[in-house]
């Protein structure tokens, strides 16, 4: 596989946005994921402090932001463009889910300029500006309301883009042994410990071997299910020991009710 | 597999928000993915007018929200809590990412209360917070800039909770065969359009059939590629149907220069 370049190559496009908040939320949302080419096409007001105060952090990418006038412009030296579309066309158009698009996306932002291009925030892009664009891709939604905000759908096709980028280039996250800061007890250790319990719940007269009910069964499922690590053994085989401590000074013999 | 309830028993709850539009913008990210339990624990300045402004048409959900004074009330009842964690903690705690988090939630719903927590703008979730949490969520981001908005991040971890419920639920989207409005062309009319098509570039001089330098190799190449449907082939076999009528017409003979 050749060498992976990350998002180089792949622009955000707003055409027309008419809230300088919403370009200011998708600003942060694109630094979030680790984007950093904006491009605006006619924004009603921009710049503007309320887009700088909410991108908090991503002003930068505020301020390099092009502006054009037209979303042809602003595509015109990518080789792959994709929509963002709400509604089904008249005439059908090649569709994507979130995931495909960012698949596409960042296979073909190795050898192209890529644009994923947001439309306006009431009547989205308009037919002429969707067929500019190679492919459509559709956020997934309930029935009731299906329409996104714009910084929100922003934030979830550069979502999809971290996770495929993280995902050709082979980071996974930790599993919980990689970064669990104690080593997990052996079976060994957790024979040691059921037989430990086992004894202190007969001395309490919780626990007839006689009459078992299921409970070691159980005790096992359960300390099975969360796999006890070593310090938490030692503070649960510390707490049978004072337990049968108390049992022998203050309760000589098994006094105690079974409270089953 | 037992019926599939849907996000009934799923609860989204902000602890301790700040900005009213966040409220808003969560309210209406948890009613386009199809989601409608809110709760607040002490959210700084609610009811108000901009949480209703940035709700649009998710109004209902912050008029139908439960607002508590603690989170340990707010899930008192839910047998499945997981909490939004942007860093490593002191203590590890199990760990999710957002499509193991939505999976956890879809299961654990069907018999559970199920609440997802969010913290703070500032600081996110207390220490104490967190350990009411059975799992934490971290969504994964660049290096620069780690800190989400809150409503982006509600935004995404309720766009995985649709896509866990459309993939239990069995719904796919459509293939582009299904969705397409007119037939794909079958091989046999693909096979008389190459034929219509190697005859015209003859005719016009653009192919020589003995020394063909992969002309019409490279034509079915492009065209098996985007799968012509039975309108485009029409449309095609039109154009080569009036370039014969003309040369005819103009150019009778081979006058024409190749222009290759």
């Amino acid at each position: 596989m050749p060498e992976i370049q990350g998002f180089k190559n792949i622009r955000i496009v707003l055409v027309n946005p008419s809230h300088p908040g919403n370009i200011g939320a998708a600003a942060r949302a694109m630094k979030n994921m680790g984007l950093s080419s904006l491009a605006l096409v006619e924004p009603e007001d921009f710049p503007s402090p309320v887009a700088r105060g909410r991108a908090v952090s991503a002003v930068d990418i505020l301020e390099a932001a092009s502006i054009t006038s037209s979303l042809r412009e602003a595509v015109k030296d990518c080789g792959l463009v994709i929509g963002a579309s709400a509604r089904s066309r008249r005439i059908p158009w090649p569709v994507m889910n979130p995931v495909q698009c960012a698949q596409k996306a960042i296979a073909g932002c190795q050898n192209n300029n890529v644009a994923l291009v947001f439309g306006r925030e009431d009547s989205g892009l308009s037919n002429e500006e969707l067929q500019l664009c190679h492919f459509h891709v559709q956020i997934p939604t309930g029935k009731d309301y299906t329409s996104l905000n714009l910084a929100a759908a922003v934030m979830v096709i550069c979502y999809e883009l971290r996770r495929e980028l993280d995902s050709v280039e082979g980071k996974t996250e930790l599993e919980e042994d990689e970064y669990w800061d104690v080593e997990k007890a052996t079976s060994q250790q957790m024979e040691h410990f059921y037989a430990h319990l086992e004894k202190v719940l007969i001395k309490i007269d919780f626990h007839d071997p006689e009459n078992p009910r299921q409970l070691m069964h159980r005790m096992r499922r359960m300390f099975g299910r969360i796999r006890l690590d070593i310090m938490e053994l030692n503070i649960l085989r510390g707490m049978l020991t004072n337990t049968e401590y108390h049992i022998k000074k203050n309760h000589p013999g098994s006094q105690a009710n079974n409270s089953d």
